[in-house]
């Protein structure tokens, strides 16, 4: 295998963990997933589709492959696309991952399997190994997945390092959703001048992150908020480029103060007009009014907008 | 809907979380996993088929309901099955308890979706009771599945009250596997009474939990020490009862000290001389021949036994 430096395309920048859309029924709705899809990408956005904000792990592997074929269908760059595709059963991780190589995606984005807890890195590189032995294919760049406040189930910097030993084509980079800026930096040092493309699991790094080498971040508010994170990515060399992160972070820090996925949602559904973006799946519970009250609030009074964005089928 | 208490054959004493053995490969061995389920009816254990201890989150939907077929085929008492059968997906968890109740098993063992943490109640509520609608069937019987070291997301006494008030036919009871007698005091004092059965998810507390009204243990160690724990189940009110309580702990504490789910595979590759059973899925590892050597020594020293194994196929 050839090393991941001789990529020509690999994603930079900024990709959103897409939120799935759901019909009243609770079931995946396409039409409302391809129309955001194109927003994102429109704004200058990556789709990180099936990520913890994506509610991935509420959803069947055939519910995600439908709605993977249904961006394939309406023409949406495969190029843009990082699947989340790790499973706790590595046959319905490879079955998800050899789908989105097939659909020509950049790269897939990789849980470890999360059920057990306090697991050896023997087991967790032997997961990783099965997949990428399986699925077989020149093409496949993973992205590995580490967000220990959800999977409970840490990626050390060893076992990032015997994978990349091991797979040096198929080991691509990763996210990393800790929060912990030591831990982001460790990795930009030790794997990102091996190609090991660095992201951070949210815009709050950044300015951080690219000063420090990296490739750019995958965040949630990338679904409301694209257009200038997107631009921080590509003007962060500039002089108001810390002036452009205080601005995110303000926007960032409004939707903090509720549960993420539910006010990712809400926020779309006020400003699409579209009031069924509310409905998640369990066991998720949508804003109470009163939340979504106090969430418009403070986002109006961090200046955020999402221009563009339509309600329309 | 009727009381759960009408319910004329409601499983009571000893449920092994069956191990899956799989095949060099990594695949379900239907053919292994039908030899044991009948060793162990035999023994007079029932089958909580793809618990954590099977293993079960490391399999795919459709490989479950292989195995579940296999059984079926195999003419394995289904009265004495109670599979698990919750996912992260409920649209996963309504396909496979459907099937579950469809070939007559006596009740399900379902895990609340466990990928997200800190999640409302609300939210774990609407979970069941999505899948109880959807599936739709008087005969379904819902075992409750709480383990917080594991799952990280544990069943509240809130949240079962509410679920036996709102579905006193389909939540039958729980399996308690948080380690904590109290938790489990506090449910037998406030659930069993109500016809809600409370099994202790290990041995450990099986007399205690008998003597408090409940109904039972689910336990790992059912897979290699099934006679002797079933027999304690059946005849709790004799004199001896302590003393066999005292020995099961000793044969239990010699697992203990290891990996679980290896050294009970381990155990069985010993006693029926069929190396095969030693694999597992990732992220779980095989001990190593140093881990077994002490722990055969351990069971040596504690007097166990797994007479009538058989590993020919």
């Amino acid at each position: 295998m050839t090393s991941a430096v001789a990529d020509f395309a690999r994603p930079r920048g900024v990709l959103a963990p897409v939120v799935t859309p759901f019909t009243a029924d609770r079931a995946p709705d396409a039409a409302r997933f391809v129309r955001h899809c194109r927003w994102l990408v429109d704004c200058g956005v990556g789709l990180a589709v099936f990520g913890t904000n994506s509610e991935a792990n509420s959803m069947s592997v055939g519910e995600k492959i439908g709605l993977l074929d249904a961006l394939a269908k309406a023409r949406l760059p495969a190029h843009r696309m990082m699947p989340g595709t790790g499973c706790c059963a590595f046959t319905d991780s490879v079955e998800l991952t050899r789908h989105a190589v097939e659909l020509g995606c950049a790269g897939v984005l990789m849980l470890p399997p999360f059920y057990y807890k306090g697991v050896p890195d023997e087991g967790l590189f032997r997961n990783y190994a099965e997949v990428i032995e399986r699925v077989g294919d020149q093409r496949l760049r993973i992205y590995l997945y580490h967000i220990p406040p959800v999977s409970q189930t840490p990626i050390s910097l060893r076992l990032i390092e015997r994978l990349v030993d091991a797979y040096p084509g198929a080991i691509a980079g990763i996210k990393d959703s800790s929060g912990d800026w030591n831990n982001t930096r460790a990795m930009l040092e030790r794997f990102q001048p091996r190609g090991f493309d660095v992201f951070a699991g949210s815009e709050t790094f950044l300015l951080a992150t690219l000063r420090g080498g990296g490739a750019g971040c995958i965040t949630a508010t990338g679904n409301v908020n694209p257009g200038p994170i997107a631009r921080l990515a590509a003007s962060w060399g500039d002089s108001d480029a810390d002036e452009q992160q205080a601005a995110l972070d303000r926007v960032r820090a409004a939707f903090q103060n509720f549960p993420m996925i539910p006010a990712l949602k809400r926020a779309i559904a006020h400003h699409s007009g579209d009031p069924g973006w509310v409905t998640v799946r369990p066991p998720l519970v949508e804003l109470t009014d009163a939340q979504a009250g106090l969430l418009m609030q403070a986002l109006e009074a961090a200046g955020h907008a999402m221009p563009g964005l339509s309600g329309g089928v």
